[in-house]
């Protein structure tokens, strides 16, 4: 396993210096882009790393898997009345299909989904923006595991079109908290730090049946664990979702702050961190490096 | 996997009046909705049935799926330049997102997509409407296999909604052949009438990392394999395809007569027939069958 | 004219009982269906007026011109840099072409515009939300005039589709204050209480080149007020815009208080009142007073 | 009127070699692009000419308003069944709108909706692509009008977008005939050849309450004659209806041959013809002519 991880890290290191580091919030660009760390997690618990493996990085979208499990535990199908589990189509942030499909968003990893699903939560927790934190510490074992305040407080101020989300969700009634609230736990939520390391950890249950080695506890039925891989793996990637499972084939979830992380179920999960962004918004090191784990084990899902 | 199949059936069988047959073209409307079989075609090329498994039936939309492996065959990548690898996320028959995108349709499973697919037939074969034919033929060994020529006459009739697709697609320059001859040969592959025990052999080098027993030969690699499986979770079921990766998770597709196949990779391939459809146009008994299946097995690709 | 309005009134009388009270607040649900008035002023000032012509009412969407009006006196040619001056072809509230076009909103009548408009005069004046109050008072000479504050905030409680408007054209880099602040004083121009008699004198000026008799003074040049009429004819009405210049074919605004404001240009302004609404959310007998009203002085702008 | 327009004519002439040709056929895109010319017929049926006025050039979609007149004199009210009057704020050529509205053109000015009245027009005359022909030399009292058959050849070879849009209509049942019979017609009646003198002499019934000078028959009734400048006013001048009913206030159709007729109703009709395009599709020349002409009538129908 350390071995795999040494090829593929020697064979993408040298793209280093591709893609460039989200911008759209000024604490997010002055992130040094020439990080590059892989880890894997396999299903006796023994952690792999390779490079920036140990370096906390905003998990930023990557939150939105941890946030959906969480509901899950605490909804039961109801929850899927108020968010649906089919692609988009459409950018990850766009208001046009949120309208005609009146308020209902396609599935939980689009912002508009992930914002119910935030809200679904704040209906239910008593410290709302712990919530997300505290699951997070318990599943990858590491009790530092704290939001940048900077990061939240920006993405606060930049709120506009998360706001808009929001605010058309609850012109459909679909959103039952006052907006700011759940927006400051959305984005207290995205802004964690949290390593490859924590991060393959703290997914390693969806790539063993639902059991978390780390947290010694079942936290999904191996059927539930199967369903959210499949959300993951038909709306994880932005509006790459299609050509990476052509091209990687494995449910996986990225965020803006560099992370990717993926299932190889039955097996290992693995976490990629490299912050520079292709042009659909994925680290573009950590799409080479899914791609070439997939060519060195010969296998994804399909 | 017999008593698999049988239990399956049974299961299933109570439901059979669900659901509404195709009424679009009038030879489609007079099938008889009663009608419920499955069959099954392992990697070692052994076929197991259960039911209305050998009753010939109008394959319809499952022709994607071998017009694409055909033209696979005989395009490279370039293929990807008039097709994209994503989930459209609107009808299989929408021209809005077509329009949007500049004639690109998002994948081969939609119309739009497939009509492109059987225009670069059109321009590769001397015979191109009898092309997929025989493909079907020598991958399921069965030279009986023939087009419904009422069925292909009726949908070219009313091949309006086909025929604006092709033209949108025309005006963006991605379409070489004249409209109505690429229609009659996309139109005869919809009409082609295969069994389930057929359409299991058929499909079975997709579970067989490309390879197929019943044609002794490589139909596509195991990478190009494990491409097409992967379009297929994330587009072979219209509009329904998330929440058939969510609660089935295997790759497959269906189409409007009321036949779907699936495939679980390194293991069998699977055909359900069943022509009453649900709201979504899958067969009923069809998606209710590969839950079972999944179900039993207790596996998925996820 | 006297006898002009006293044959549109009997003619259309008999209609009273069509239509619905808008509803969309409980503070306009509960407003008594059954009224219905008119009141025309001429061009030398004299007011014309029958059935419950001096009633008060929610002039609502109606303050969008007066709005505008205010703007274009403070803002140069700038202010349609802002907002368009095109049909927009889908509802008054719809977020969906404000998302294609960049946060620009088609014109200053659909909600979105009129938002932008009333961010501008935020940013203008020391008491915004009184800006437009004082500037109807004195071009109806009524100083009496003022807000429902039970609809305002109603209108402010149910705020969020509006919110989600003005929140992504802040995301477009199209919205200079508080959402809430531009809010609250949008809602408190909705909710202002006026007559017909109020509004056909108000209005006035729309007729007359300009000049307000009225307030004695110059409100608009006259090529700035043949804008407005135009504005007003393509998009004036809601999603009926078109059919009401085919049928009527006179500039108008309409709000779904029930108030209809509408202009003969050198002649005379005309408001309608009757709170039941078509199903354009027009107001029913308005719609069927102004084509009434043309139809006898066979005379439309075109 | 002469010196009106030799003053209109001097003002604009400096402008030539703004704008660019047509392109979208060949036999368009070689038009000489320094042509100018303007023709006013008044209501005593006097005609003024100034520059290239007697220069036959293609009517393009000018001839969208004499086809509408021909189906409202065949047609009742029916004719509004299947097609609208509202604009559409999309490009003329979308076909979004009209997959989303069902197969009804918003009005007759777009495309769709005159490909749905040359249907209409197909079904009614002996010859149907004469008809146009020989309504628009009665109405010009011009016996030599003819269409370029070149120029219409080349747009049926190039008919691909409006086949597209023709059969989405016959897919939704709004469409009678064979789409390829219809576009003959339709192409054929946009390559007619009018000049200036010919098309103010044409459509001044429009400005005549109905009353042709020239044909010396009431062609349409005053009602009629205003909901067809209604519908000019709000929708004939693609997508720049809004700002030139903002900017000139004349109800107007213009072509992609370089051609604009307006009316000033009641009083005289205006042609004028430059082929170089602003960049929403309208002559350049021709925009700024009629802006100049209400300036210096210091009249607008607002």
């Amino acid at each position: 396993m350390q071995s795999l991880l040494d090829n593929i890290y020697q064979e993408v290191f040298p793209m280093l210096g591709q893609g460039k580091v989200a911008d759209y919030i000024p604490a997010l660009a002055c992130v040094e882009p020439r990080q590059f760390g892989i880890a894997i997690c396999d299903n006796e618990g023994n952690v792999f790393t390779v490079g920036d493996a140990d370096v906390p990085f905003s998990i930023q979208s990557i939150s939105k898997v941890f946030n959906l499990v969480l509901a899950m535990n605490h909804y039961g199908e109801g929850l899927w009345d108020r968010v649906g589990c089919e692609p988009s189509g459409l950018p990850f942030n766009s208001l046009v299909q949120l309208e005609y499909e009146n308020g209902i968003p396609r599935n939980p990893f689009i912002n508009a989904g992930a914002l119910v699903i935030s809200d679904m939560n704040q209906s239910r927790f008593a410290s709302p923006h712990l919530a997300v934190r505290d699951f997070v510490r318990r599943l990858s074992g590491n009790p530092e595991i704290n939001a940048d305040r900077i990061v939240a407080d920006s993405e606060f101020e930049h709120r506009a079109r998360n706001a808009a989300t929001a605010y058309l969700m609850k012109a459909f009634n679909n959103f039952e908290n006052e907006v700011e609230d759940v927006l400051h736990s959305y984005f207290y939520n995205c802004a964690l730090e949290m390593s490859c390391a924590d991060l393959a950890r703290g997914a390693s249950f969806l790539a063993n049946r639902g059991y978390s080695q780390c947290g010694e506890e079942q936290i999904l039925s191996p059927k539930q664990t199967s369903q959210v891989n499949a959300l993951l793996a038909t709306s994880g990637m932005y509006n790459e979702a299609g050509s990476f499972a052509f091209q990687v084939g494995l449910p996986g979830k990225s965020g803006v702050g560099g992370g990717i992380i993926a299932m190889v179920p039955g097996r290992f999960s693995i976490c990629v961190f490299s912050p520079a962004l292709n042009h659909m918004g994925n680290s573009a090191l950590g799409v080479a490096a899914l791609t070439s784990l997939t060519k060195h084990i010969k296998w994804s899902v399909y």
